[in-house]
């Protein structure tokens, strides 16, 4: 594949950053490289929280930007979303200010996960886990292309976003923040949201486009506890493989920033990885953009991780490592302590300038010394019917059948309704975290004009078909898994005289640590609830509003249809009533391994010893096994699909070849209907251990009835290749199965390859 | 510490296996390095299973012993104990083929766990996670040297034990087989298991003496799904610091053969590991002995692990990886095909002739070439009255008393008791698996004459003071989770009239991949059976009989004692019995952590952020949490002690110094009772993140009532390096906290040493 970073090809930049790093003090060097939260400049209350209404405390902006010369804040203030003429008017005080005392323009950055988090009145879309269900990256491009606007129109042109993070454990409390399990999906949707993000053009970035910030590299997303920044432990295959691999090709398309993993991989704690973000990252990919920290994460090398003799031997490791820039987020002793590392030689000169280059390019890349703020009325279209119409069909695409018993769905128009559940009339919990606030608690003040799932089913079936007893509420003001005392025999009542229950299970909201789990089940209230209806004799639908796949195995036989929603955003009720009706034929596929059972989590691309395959012989005749409750890629339709003529344009081929394959696809149900195409490979025999199976191609096609399309999809011969033990990629000659459906085929590659270089 | 390995020293023996050598052909060689099961040379049924009663077949004994020349078998046949005449008659007509056909004595192998396992009438001990809950690594040592005896009574001189594998995943099946989870536990009751089975003299093992087969090396019991025989990943760190050091130990001490992991660590088949096999033990430790697969592991490498194009490339990969002697078990074409491999030159002769040495080693260092046979009449002990005391005072010591409300633990004498629950009843629930049979099925058929939990409690209260009803129980010809339809009324019903109610509850018998596990849980059977026994008001003494620690947090609040028994062996009853009179007062501790939820499952050693310490400043506060049922180490005793006087004998260090620590204990209560003092270490900041807490050393004391006694605990200096993210052993300048008991002190060591050499 080659290194792609697109580097600078602007000279005339390059040379006025040179110009401005040669007259720059070591402390407004330093001040370049860090970043502090905005409370630190609101009004009263200290560093921590500000007064409402937020305004900036001038004393305050002397000390950061006139004492500290600081080059970048970030995040919302006491963490609540703010109107676009908030945001206007506290940067450009903000820009002023910095461009008074600096000469230079901050860098204002922000979460904006599923649309603008902290943007009242920004269109929100599915979390990624749902766009990665849709297997439309199309649908994922124009949503990111829609954020960056609706961003830029906050006066903000830096997102930490996507989430390159591999969600292969559903225990982890950002799961619904990733694309799920699978590197090639996860790479596919993540290249398409940088280009959304980003536009054309990364040297100059237009004012309609933003930087992206590549999160969090790398490994997070695997802890083995499945605890949120505990330590993850990570094979070279799979670190190459598996969890670089998004991020590689994202960089080499141009991302221009990238955050770092808070967690601790293979001992070594993210922040501290000099190999990972100096080496991967900064020499074999020439990487020349910003590496960010995780809020507070130099601090945490010294009070959580041990790692560090004091903050200033914090610092001393992570700016050694690659760090560019601190997001510190409250503290500005910060400046004063690299000052005096710079001083005393325990951090060069040249780290420094190596750094703040990296920030100036990002904000002349950004045209921030040309327009450092602008006017919110440049920007019209900020949840403008258009922007929201999106994120309807997004949701539309990510809702994923998972059960449909008997085709009990789609439901006749007059239908009578029981609506139930702790997430039947909630746009908190449709939305989940980040979501007007990082918990997503305030999601009912902000999303007041959007509907509940009972309300779009009134809607839809009309107001008096439709009952709502919730039977389980969640408690509003507690921890996301606190729940209120059940009042099952109500929603039991309730049931009396409706032909349906629609019962809405799951989570509550929640973000990083304080979403950590102790069991995987859904919880016992809920489970209770849904067996109390099932038993009432009603057909049960149930319906899945959850960040992560909550084991549902007991709940599961007594249900008529499932329906997985995932965190659909502000549509997602409307999405599902069209789903139920039938005016949307559901498309959505799993983007992971819906587990069975609190034990033996497993991923569709595990290895053969993971899941029963050849038993031994004689009377030791065992073998590992693994029940799951839904295959990754599944989703049902109302529709039918039918796969024939499976062709490979060669028998055999070499590195560096394309391999090319066709399938026809018939749509031959009564319904017009999308189907995700997914081609895998598996590598019959390998000197490591293969993998069962692996995506390497996909594509969606909408097909009406009886219409029957050829759908070709590719392979690099190069894809196929793997790391092995020791970190080096090879293909090896040797048969491959490639599966379409339920067709396959055998192809052999006839030469062996290995790479000398990090990267193919 | 340097390398200790005992080389052999007898010059004579290693001249004689030159000769030897010379004159063998390669068909004779590749003969040496096979081992097969031993129903290949019985009569009847062909390779899987013999004739009853078993014979050897004539004409299997020319195939295997004529034409293959092979030298080793391994086995009982058809996975059923014998009684000491049967191993008698049987090896002596395998020894006089094999040396007629050879002119070289077989070497018989033998799975003999916790004492004989297929010697009918052989003294059973506790389970190994029982013994490591002694904390008394001279019980371990007589056991083991009781156990070396009735094997040898058994004509067999070679034990594949001690698991040196560490448990540190309690849903690992194999837990049980371990000393837990600790790595210095479990390498000082391995060393005293080496020395008890091997006797001083590892190059002249006397009679009463059999060599050991460590196992199964190495990183086997960490796989990442909790499944049996499915991937591990595991940290440079890790690896060396932990999963290592037992082996190292061992290995260094004399352990004369080693017994491969049926696993995948990082990637790498245990099997094909070059690095593990041939340079971490026969380079790095000059490792003498022999390297044996487990069961039918090259065949795994083939139709398990797909790393192999055909058998014969899976011989190819194992014996270049290391491999000295093949555990086949049935398949006499590998002798063909690995010679086959010779002739080719895909393995070299020399490499055959390092395997035949060592075999030959181990052989002549057993004495089987002077006598490969004998009578057993020479063991008049098998199964004596001593050596069963030393079973009931391993058991004594092992019962661990996890809780004692109100102190209601002793009883009186007089009291009536309901003893209900699955493992009431059962010596095969009281052995587990490795007993009579490899899954432990046929224990009631050879351990008659033991009492079960019931019967022990008859014996001790009056047989009218002891009613049984069991609620539920096991399905026994299932598997080994399988349960019969409870009958709970029954149990309440039984319950009246009684003043405690004894809950035994657990797991039956199981042993390696049948005993995977898709939920930690308890039974739901059992859990209701407590919740419905705990609501009749009268006190609840649980009982757990379990190989591995099953959740219990719903029944934990409403038993008011609770007693953990592991898998005590054939006295485990009696020794409870003398436990709950206060006959013998329990001193045993949790070798692991006992878990309270399915997920976040932690060891005592974790890193320090997988367990809130310092929250977060400001408004994301956050940390992970991990509750755990009960700490590793914890116990509880009928009597209290107390420490006091806690004195290091230096305030700082060098490497290589050793620290020697003092305290004073003192029994404060009424009755005699044993207590294991512990100290744990941590180091307070280091280059990588420090574990939270360490086991540096320990020892058990007796003290009477009033009683104080000074303890001595010391530390090599060089023990508290660490092994750096990239494996170099590490003792770096800083503080330690040092801590006994509630007491703790800090030392600091002033100097940094960085170690060259792969082991301290």
């Amino acid at each position: 594949m080659g290194c792609e970073q697109k580097k600078t090809d602007d000279q005339q930049v390059e040379q006025k950053i040179s110009k401005l790093i040669s007259k720059m003090s070591i402390e407004e060097k330093v001040g370049q490289m860090a970043q502090f939260t905005i409370d630190v400049l609101g009004k009263g209350g200290g560093v921590y929280a500000s007064d409402e209404p937020f305004e900036l405390d001038p004393a305050m902006l002397d000390t950061v930007f006139g004492k500290y010369k600081v080059g970048s804040i970030l995040n919302t203030s006491n963490n609540r979303a703010r109107t676009t003429e908030v945001w206007e008017n506290t940067i450009k005080i903000i820009q002023g200010k910095a461009l008074q005392e600096t000469g230079i323009p901050v860098i204002y950055g922000i979460d904006a996960i599923h649309g603008v988090t902290y943007t009242a009145g920004a269109t929100f879309f599915p979390q990624q886990i749902g766009m990665a269900a849709t297997f439309n990256p199309e649908l994922m491009e124009e949503g990111s292309r829609i954020a960056a606007y609706e961003t830029r129109a906050s006066n903000i042109p830096w997102n930490f976003s996507p989430i390159l993070d591999l969600g292969r454990d559903p225990r982890w409390p950002r799961q619904w923040e990733t694309f799920g399990e699978d590197p090639y999906l996860a790479k596919v949707m993540g290249l398409a949201s940088v280009r959304g993000y980003q536009g054309d053009n990364t040297n100059h970035v237009d004012p309609n486009h933003v930087a992206v910030s590549l999160k969090h590299y790398m490994g997070y997303g695997v802890p083995y506890s499945g605890k949120d920044r505990t330590p993850a432990v990570i094979t070279e295959s799979d670190l190459r493989e598996k969890h670089f691999e998004p991020f590689r090709a994202a960089v080499e398309a141009g991302a221009l920033s990238i955050m770092v993993n808070s967690g601790i991989v293979n001992n070594v704690n993210g922040h501290a990885n000099y190999r990972l973000l100096t080496e991967w990252l900064k020499e074999d990919l020439n990487f020349d953009g910003v590496i960010v920290t995780d809020w507070a994460d130099v601090q945490n090398l010294l009070s959580r991780d041990h790692i560090a003799k004091d903050y200033k031997d914090a610092i001393r490791i992570a700016i050694n490592a690659g760090i560019d820039m601190v997001m510190e987020p409250y503290n500005l002793r910060f400046c004063d302590a690299l000052v005096q590392l710079v001083k005393e030689g325990e951090v060069s000169q040249k780290r420094i300038d190596d750094a703040v280059r990296r920030v100036l390019r990002l904000k002349f890349r950004l045209g921030l010394f040309d327009r450092p703020s602008w006017s919110r009325s440049e920007y019209p279209d900020l949840g403008s019917p258009q922007h929201e119409a999106i994120a309807k069909a997004a949701a539309d695409e990510s809702i994923t059948l998972l059960k449909n018993e008997d085709n009990i769905l789609p439901l006749k128009k007059g239908a009578r309704f029981l609506v139930t559940g702790p997430n039947a009339n909630s746009m908190r919990t449709l939305n989940g975290g980040w979501s007007y606030s990082w918990q997503g608690e305030k999601v009912e003040e902000f999303a007041q004009q959007y509907n509940t799932i009972f309300e779009a089913l009134q809607k839809k079936f009309g107001e008096t078909n439709v009952k709502y007893e919730p039977g389980v509420t969640y408690k509003m003001d507690g921890q996301y898994f606190e729940e209120n005392p059940p009042e099952i025999h109500k929603a039991i009542a309730a049931a009396t005289g409706v032909d349906y229950i629609v019962l809405c299970l799951g989570e509550n909201s929640y973000c990083e640590t304080p979403g950590n789990l102790d069991e995987l089940s859904l919880s016992e209230n809920q489970i209770q609830l849904a067996l109390a209806l099932q038993k009432t004799g009603k057909p049960v639908i149930l319906v899945l509003n959850e960040g992560r796949p909550r084991i549902i195995r007991e709940i599961e036989p007594g249900s008529k249809a499932i329906v997985q929603l995932y965190l659909p955003g502000n549509y997602g009720a409307d999405a599902l009533a069209d789903i139920l009706t039938g005016d949307v034929n559901p498309s959505g596929k799993l983007p992971y391994t819906y587990p069975k059972f609190e034990q033996g989590l497993i991923t569709y691309d595990h290895k053969p010893c993971q899941n029963i395959g050849q038993k031994m012989e004689g009377v030791y005749d065992y073998g590992a096994e693994t029940a799951v409750q839904y295959p990754f890629g599944f989703g049902l339709s109302y529709t039918t699909f039918e796969y024939t003529n499976l062709t490979i344009d060669k028998k055999s081929f070499v590195p560096g070849d394309t391999i090319s394959v066709t399938v026809d696809v018939k749509n031959t149900g009564e319904m017009a209907g999308k189907e995700s195409v997914m081609l895998f490979t598996n590598d019959l025999v390998a000197s490591i251990t293969p993998d069962v199976r692996r995506l390497r191609a996909f594509r969606k096609i909408n097909l009406q009835p009886g219409e029957k399309k050829t759908v070709t999809l590719k392979v690099a011969a190069n894809d196929l290749a793997f790391v092995d033990a020791d970190g080096k990629w090879v293909l090896e000659a040797g048969n491959f199965k490639f599966q379409v459906g339920n067709l396959a085929d055998k192809v052999t590659c006839t030469q062996t390859k290995i790479w000398d270089t990090p990267n193919r």
